[in-house]
């Protein structure tokens, strides 16, 4: 077996065996093949795809790479939740406290910026002493204790897909579909969770771009669940618009804040059916039921309380999150309605100012990013601020950077 | 400009402008831009192909990455030629000594091995001493005073052609016609010669594997030929066989000096058409009489003593050309027929005993390769050699190392 043949293979649009996908991957992982053999096969995969078979066949080796965690075998009511991306998406941030409150448990491992849309990680680290780098013990410790804890994959779950996401984020190969289930898949099953829940997220921000591709990614996570008898649920929602006003790492930190103390947005909508569904799975009740008792420690200020306590026996300090001083409004020219605001756009625009990487070696600047003040639908007057930016570096804009917004 | 949305765009099927493929090639030269990205656009590049215009604009990068030479400027009957890698191919090392017998002047760059397929640069370090790193005023005087030199595309010759030609390699990306025809012609564009052939191998063992694709290539080269004032000619052969009984890089150059002694066979046909056509561009002749004085010259002894100077010149020291001490005879296992004899598998089986490399780390061995018995069509009895492995290790063979030559 040799690497060329396998690429050559695929790239011939022929499916990978099991052991053809582990010659290639493990030696990835082993060092023995390089990652410009990888990224040449990870793009046939992308444009000439992968059946269900290689799909599962990928999973498990990326399963197997690693250490396979028996959450369910612990304790009980366990969950998990992962969004394929959005922007402006800082769900987990609110959800977690929520589920913590309605006795759930949610060991929440997650990943760094996948391309244009930023990673929960990402997200906490711009909260100062915030630890994501927790030992196995007190990470399970506090999930048991607290309801919810939040650590970045350690490098003991499914190290392979740690690197070959790493790879996929600067290669233009973030997008397949068969990549991305075996990705969330093989994180979701070795954290070991028995009730999972996978937010697709659809539009031109997000990695699935339209409708289609969206029911086949939920058909074969649900596949992949049933392989592993894990009770899968999916979602699908909109992310040609952005999820919140905030697009930037502090900034949306903020924004959770802003939704756990009550504030009425779309984002609060998702968390709320979000976390319904979780509840409903875990407890075996009715989702109407589950939707009313989400609402109430929203409204209690129990999940707000949760996240206090979350953030603090993490380290992070939340009184010294920062955000870039220079702050640039932009204004409208005219009076009119908003027709559309561009979810990939306003991600761009966020990435042009540093929030999100382009290549393995970029660094984030967490304090970054871009501030909406209206949502579609919303009238504004000539020389209302849109939005402000927020940077630290004198960034040349063009006419096109703010295109993603449009006022008739 | 970024390289993922350059590395996507291609990826989605869409056509790139002069100005993305520059910034994406000149940035893999320049050290700014990682082989792995690279490496993933070549993938997209070789499965959803690219136009002309695309392939013009990526010639014309390659040729400026470097130094172009006024050949034709500084003498007379100047050509040049390429073949696109077959297996037991060592046409090269014995045109070049006909050429310079007949008057021509040919200053030769080849490259090294490519995927399966042994490069003539493999071919003659297999003869000890022989340099093949000629600097730039010897190489023109050699070829001035002798009529024919030989060296590696030298650091300024196209030298992002050198970086992309080694990643292809190795990353399954070989077989992409735009690349192809920009790889050859901006060697041979910067090369300076006014006369050139492409001999288009085509079938299992080559690089282009059937008919159609041989022609859109060869119709792609002689348009990129026009664009720049070239006089450039075609010729389509086959390689579903090997060229010769030599599969392996001494062994090959004993066979060039059989061919160079008269032995006659495919190989010593195939030298006679590609110089008779040499001749007749360079010198306005036609073809027919091109042919007789082709092939004059290697039944008259000139050419041979022509190819023992060029070697001694280079420093060449044929006496210690080495083969592998052990040899393995595979024989017949009853009386029959030669139907099959394929090019690709006897190269995988000379790249199986280190003949040829498959990572970019990997070193050959140049003693080592396959040695046929027989052609297509000959007749033998049972426990007749039909072939010897030359080898210097221990090589585990399977039943399918030799189903690429089939007795009926």
């Amino acid at each position: 077996m040799n690497i060329l043949d396998i690429i050559t293979k695929k790239k011939n649009g022929s499916s990978l065996s099991y052991d053809e996908l582990k010659f290639a991957f493990m030696g990835y992982l082993n060092g023995e093949i390089p990652d410009y053999q990888i990224s040449a096969l990870l793009m046939a995969i992308t444009i000439m795809g992968m059946n269900i078979s290689e799909t599962l066949s990928l999973t498990d080796i990326f399963i197997r790479s690693g250490k396979a965690y028996d959450l369910a075998g612990a304790m009980k009511y366990t969950v998990d939740k992962h969004s394929t991306g959005g922007v402006g998406d800082s769900t987990t941030l609110i959800i977690g406290p929520m589920c913590a409150s309605l006795g759930l448990h949610l060991a929440k491992m997650s990943g760094r910026g996948l391309g244009l849309t930023g990673g929960t990680i990402d997200k906490v680290e711009s909260i100062p002493g915030f630890d994501v780098d927790l030992s196995e013990e007190d990470f399970y410790t506090q999930v048991e204790e607290l309801g919810f804890a939040l650590s970045s994959q350690t490098s003991e779950l499914v190290p392979l897909d740690k690197m070959v996401y790493a790879l996929r984020d600067v290669t233009g190969t973030t997008e397949s579909i068969p990549l991305i289930a075996s990705s969330i898949m093989s994180k979701k099953i070795a954290s070991g969770a028995d009730n999972i829940l996978i937010d697709i997220k659809v539009g031109s921000g997000a990695l699935i771009k339209n409708m289609e591709d969206a029911k086949i990614l939920s058909e074969w996570l649900i596949k992949i669940g049933d392989a592993y008898k894990k009770n899968v649920r999916t979602l699908i929602s909109d992310m040609d618009t952005p999820l919140s006003y905030a697009i930037g790492n502090s900034l949306e930190v903020c924004e959770a804040i802003n939704v756990l103390h009550g504030k009425k947005c779309p984002l609060y909508n998702a968390c709320i059916e979000i976390v319904a569904n979780l509840l409903s799975m875990a407890k075996g009740i009715d989702l109407g039921e589950a939707e009313v008792r989400a609402e109430q420690v929203l409204k209690n200020g129990e999940a707000l309380k949760k996240f206090y306590e979350f953030v603090a026996r993490q380290g992070g300090k939340l009184k010294e999150v920062k955000v870039a001083p220079h702050v640039i409004p932009v204004k409208t020219k005219f009076e009119g309605t908003i027709t559309r605001i561009d979810a990939l756009g306003a991600a761009k625009l966020a990435a042009k100012l540093g929030a999100s990487k382009m290549s393995l070696d970029d660094k984030i600047d967490y304090t970054v990013g871009i501030l909406l003040n209206y949502k579609i639908g919303d009238k504004v007057k000539k020389d209302d601020t849109l939005l402000n930016i927020y940077t630290n570096k004198y960034v040349k804009f063009t006419e096109r950077d703010f295109d993603f917004i449009e006022v008739e």
